[in-house]
């Protein structure tokens, strides 16, 4: 179960094909729409890091110059799924080598007929390297035309974010063609540059067209009934965020490529080393086997293997969808499938965040509050970039208030949560004592002032909050956001004890560099031990203060629904309702598991698992609601959510995949299967595992790195 | 005094020269961009009617696809001002042909120098016909290439609005190649076709390169020193809105060109008739008569002559600022123009309100009133398209409303005041029984559902509008429109009449259909009678309620300023300050003069004049201060103000004729000389002058048409 596949061409699904055949190699993705253009596409390549603003809209991932199009001629027909008569059109995506390949037999309007394999991929073994073949089988004498091109004309949705800087055509070392387009960003003045050479056997020249903005090269063919002809476009992509001359270094990443067989045998090579260090089996479903090793894929491709100046969007680097800003999504669903499995993406990962500190205190000195509040949403300068106000679907004079970016702060939290279980499965002291402490220590004392002491309930509150239950907005006390809160407080004060005992002089000069002193952990840990949190006797949690007044909704009366609660409600008139969006006590219960008893998880599942909109609701909550259900053992139950989750993107359950992935959702597959199915628990000392597989699966094996050292697990155990 | 003209070449004013020199034919404007692009510029060609829809932002004139690209290479270096050496720049526009001309001469990088020629214009004789001629004069023997291409991939200020839909190459009846390219706009789904054919003496081929998105055609010229080459580019273009076949029709107009010299002869001969309809000389005054001729080009180059579906928006077809949104500029500030020179243009612009009439009833309807109330801002469909919300300069979190399309109800008694204005001066009955009256009576109706009675006053009212001075927004009973809404009124009941009583079928017809009859024109009455004026004994007008009470200011205090007084107040607080944006009150009296005394217009004019933010308030403003100083006999203290206006554009007086032309302004400078200065007054049976001249012109001469009979005055006498 390696292959994503389909076999006919179904115009309706387009943009859901695009997102789930995107390519990628952790610099960039595309998404999988056709070399020839089809109307409609949603045509995309984005560049990690390559941000740029525009004054109508949001700071957005910039949709790269195009390096697809290579369109093929039959006697001077352009081939086209528009026009003409398509035999046949099959679609595969090997997740194991990541080559994207699709094979159609067409007759042009005139009757010629050829069969066409479009084969393509973005070298993980030289992210600056992209390669497309295609291989003409002609079923006539006459011609076959090859035109490849740099188009610089892209945009996000109508937002044009490109400028064109120059294009050129070069004499490679080995006396091979290649053109280059150069183009800048509009706002942000980030330099992108491409180059292409077309490969071919024959001895005909290629022509160039040097047409501004989109730099062509042609090359037309003798076509023989029966014999196939073939071209390789190798493209090389580089970025002023890389190097000093883009231009130059996309033009030498073609010119040392030695063509096709080369590159994809180098990409076969690197791309076992990453199943090799990340692959799960699942003997017994060959659905939940095919969607794992599809959201590992996801990730895999998103992930920056030599950047720690970005971070993984909510659709990853596949879609429009949340303009390629960060959320918690990363640190809570994403980040734990690196930590375990790929430590060195996990530290780029949170080295971005390290890196974002600056802005982050800056956002929460702006607020009147000490230390650093992270914003809900973050782009390349980790400024805030929620959206403030967005449009109503109601009517152009209506505009709806965004209030995450203002409220929900217990994204500094889920970092701090991050940079602790990073420290504790890897062992990483050094990049704890360098950058962890930090982000922990910061966090602590964003949250030490952000809490208000409330005299009549003698507790610290935090009041005016959003917690990851978004259809409740402006409440007070929200239980994740206390418990995290309260956890990153504890955390801190531990970890500065650490710091102060295993390296007394970072421990000193980060004291001084942020003013703490024992006064104020002193101070933190009062706040901790003070923390409003509602636990009712029977160890059930009310999410928020009230929520146990709001009023109660029997969810199945709204069967059969194909919208959210939200929606039904309406955004405002949600807040008075006993419905959630995702779990939230249960997302915090799972988080600090260790913390909590299996009664009182039960506890909390049995009453939050009714109330919540599992399948309208939020993408992140299937998969760990799966994880809590494996927590009170029901795997059968958990199966159910798992396979929601699984679906997101492969069968697109919501109906949204044609933004992109469900980036998160991924993270939460993965780990629904090694810490709900398997029960992987860690610890710095070693690891358990406590199998509650659903009855149909014979066996899971997984892998993992405890302290630098894989661990191979098969459960039940071989 | 014909040509607008410039010696150097200065960077720093590009967005202002692009402007000021645009040129255009009614149907489509072009900015004075380079041939050959140069960096930061605002490149841009409208087409009339040609409006998109895009989700992040208003309905909005489409950049047009390119039809300027033609490159010239010396020797292999493309020429632009960016690179080599340049020794010589003149720019000039010929008011009197319409033709814009650049001369240059250049050395490029590695040592070749020539002078380049261009000319450009965009055909009044044919107006789907565009024309470019280059000579080049080289001084090197080698090589002059000449790229000519037709490009796609324009945007507005970073938001694109066209698809690309197809190209070719085609052959033409007399055996030439021409090249074409199809786009269709996003969301209004309107296709643009163009053609272009580069026109030489040498029998060279010209190669096509089928570049996606922009067609090019390339010829390679041998080039000796002192021996000038030249091309002419000629362009069709066409769309959906004019024809099925838009291809087609862009095709056909460059097949039928028989090349430069004729297509100039034409224009020539075609710009030639309009100003024996409208030129204005002034003698004495070579910067005035300069000024009024360019105001006169400017309406004349945007003024629908063949196509009574679109309007003439704020800055004509010149520039991205306001959308190429109409506003109650056309009827009050643009429309004498036309209605007293050009009545067939005038007709279209009034027949486009006509068209509208359901839009404007919808939008009467929806806010509970009956009758029609205009868009405030108005596009191709007469639905109101006023932005609502707008970015505050003060940070992204905030927002200011913008109220103009909620509350400036004025619009509909400005359009009904143009239609009967229309009526009297050309007396174009059929015109107004056909469409004028319903505008008129549609309007009333508005008005008369507008008003409520206010028992304490004993008086109709009209709360929360904004009038011509919006500096005060959300006041009670706006003296401009109240008196306009009152006028209206009065002449609804006085066209009934002569629509009863001349064309009575067509009364008994229209009547009918908007279910008038004597109760209702009796209310009409009543409410005119009634409607609350607050005019003190010395015949001084509130501006509206409690505009006496508001906070005195003397605005020397606040000299030397470069900005407006709204932006020192700021939004809010403005409307606590006798500070006017424009005159209000006195356009009201300039507009009906008749009414008025001259003192009852000194009280006011004396009155409003300290109080009005001349300087950077409205650009409507100084043109109509300059005539209604005139009216109270101050010529001097009137070209104070006119000549603010003159210089608007040329002069770029307030810092933003990067925006586009000042169209108002233009129009009111022409209003100014003939309304003011030379002080015509016009009734249905004669008309005659009343001549203030500043003391420095020596004779105005004019053109009108009354009733159909053009007139031909100079004042004094001759």
């Amino acid at each position: 179960m390696w292959t994503v596949n389909e076999n006919t061409f179904d115009p309706s699904s387009q943009h859901h094909k695009e997102t789930i055949f995107t390519i990628g190699n952790g610099y960039l993705s595309t998404r999988g729409a056709f070399e020839e253009s089809y109307p409609g596409e949603r045509r995309a390549t984005f560049v990690h890091g390559v941000f740029d603003d525009v004054p109508v809209a949001v700071t957005e991932l910039a949709n790269a110059p195009d390096w697809l199009p290579l369109n093929i001629f039959l006697n001077g027909e352009k081939f086209s799924l528009v026009t003409g008569a398509l035999h046949s059109f099959e679609r595969s995506l090997d997740l194991r080598t990541g080559i994207l390949t699709r094979r159609v037999r067409w007759t042009s309007p005139s009757g010629h007929t050829a069969t066409l394999t479009f084969e393509r991929f973005a070298s993980l073994a030289d992210q600056h390297l992209l390669c497309i073949r295609c291989l003409v089988l002609p079923e006539f004498d006459g011609q076959v035309e090859f035109r490849a091109a740099l188009n610089g004309n892209t945009d996000n949705g109508g937002i044009v974010h490109w400028r064109w800087l120059g294009q050129g055509l070069h004499t490679l070392p080995n006396g091979e063609k290649a053109a280059h387009l150069l183009t800048r960003t509009r706002k942000s003045g980030l330099d992108l540059a491409m180059a292409m050479q077309l490969v071919t056997d024959s001895p005909l020249p290629v022509e160039f067209w040097d047409a501004e903005s989109i730099p062509t090269l042609r090359l037309n063919l003798e076509a023989r009934a029966g014999q196939p002809v073939s071209v390789t476009k190798m493209v090389g992509v580089a970025s002023s965020r890389d190097t000093a001359e883009p231009v130059a270094r996309a033009l030498e990443c073609v010119a040392v490529s030695s063509g096709w067989d080369q590159a994809l045998e180098a990409q076969q090579q690197a791309w076992s080393q990453e199943w090799e260090r990340s692959d799960v089996i699942i003997e017994g479903d060959d659905e939940a086997q095919l969607a794992v090793r599809f959201s590992l894929f996801q990730l895999l491709i998103a992930a920056p293997r030599h950047d720690n100046r970005v971070n993984i969007g909510a659709k990853a680097l596949s879609g429009f969808g949340y303009h390629g800003h960060a959320f918690w999504d990363t640190e809570i669903f994403m980040l734990p499938l690196f930590t375990f499995t790929a430590p060195h993406i996990a530290r780029n990962l949170l080295d971005y965040r390290y890196l974002m500190l600056d802005a982050a205190r800056a956002k929460a000195r702006q607020a009147g509050y000490q230390g650093a509040w992270f914003a809900w949403e973050s782009a390349d300068t980790g400024e805030e970039v929620t959206p403030v106000w967005v449009p109503d679907s109601r009517g152009k004079k209506r505009l709806v208030r965004v209030w995450t970016g203002d409220l929900a702060i217990h994204i500094s939290a889920d970092i701090a949560y991050a940079v602790y279980q990073y420290w504790r499965v890897t062992g990483d002291d050094d990049w704890m004592a360098g950058q962890g402490a930090e982000l922990i220590l910061e966090t602590a004392r964003f949250f030490a002032s952000r809490a208000e002491w409330d005299a009549s309930q003698e507790a610290y509150v935090y009041r005016d909050v959003i917690g990851p239950d978004e259809y409740h907005d402006r409440v007070n006390n929200n239980a994740y956001t206390n418990r995290l809160a309260q956890w990153d407080l504890t955390a801190a004060i531990q970890v500065a004890g650490w710091l102060r005992q295993n390296h007394p002089q970072k421990a000193l000069a980060l004291f001084d560099k942020l003013g703490l002193d024992d006064g104020q952990f002193a101070h933190w840990q009062s706040v901790a031990d003070r923390i409003r949190l509602h636990v009712r006797p029977d160890g059930l949690i009310e999410q928020f203060d009230n929520f146990f007044s709001l009023v109660g909704v029997n969810l199945a009366d709204y069967e059969p629904r194909n919208r959210s609660m939200q929606e039904v409600f309406g955004v405002e008139a949600a807040n008075d309702y006993q419905v959630l969006k995702q779990p939230d006590v249960l997302v915090m219960q799972y988080l600090l598991r260790n913390e909590y008893s299996e009664e009182a998880i039960r506890a909390n599942y049995d009453y939050y698992t009714p109330r919540t909109d599992h399948s309208h609701g939020s993408s992140l909550g299937p998969s760990f609601q799966a994880l809590v259900a494996c927590m009170v053992n029901k795997p059968e139950e958990a199966y159910e959510h798992f396979i929601l989750a699984a679906r997101a993107d492969l069968r697109d359950v919501r109906g949204n995949a044609g933004d992109g992935v469900h980036a998160a959702s991924a993270g939460g597959v993965w780990q629904a299967v090694v810490f709900g199915f398997c029960g992987l628990q860690v610890d710095e000392t070693g690891w358990t595992v406590r199998p509650r597989l659903p009855r149909h699966w014979k066996r899971v094996t997984f892998r993992f790195f405890h302290r630098g050292q894989q661990q191979v697990v098969s459960v039940p155990d071989k």
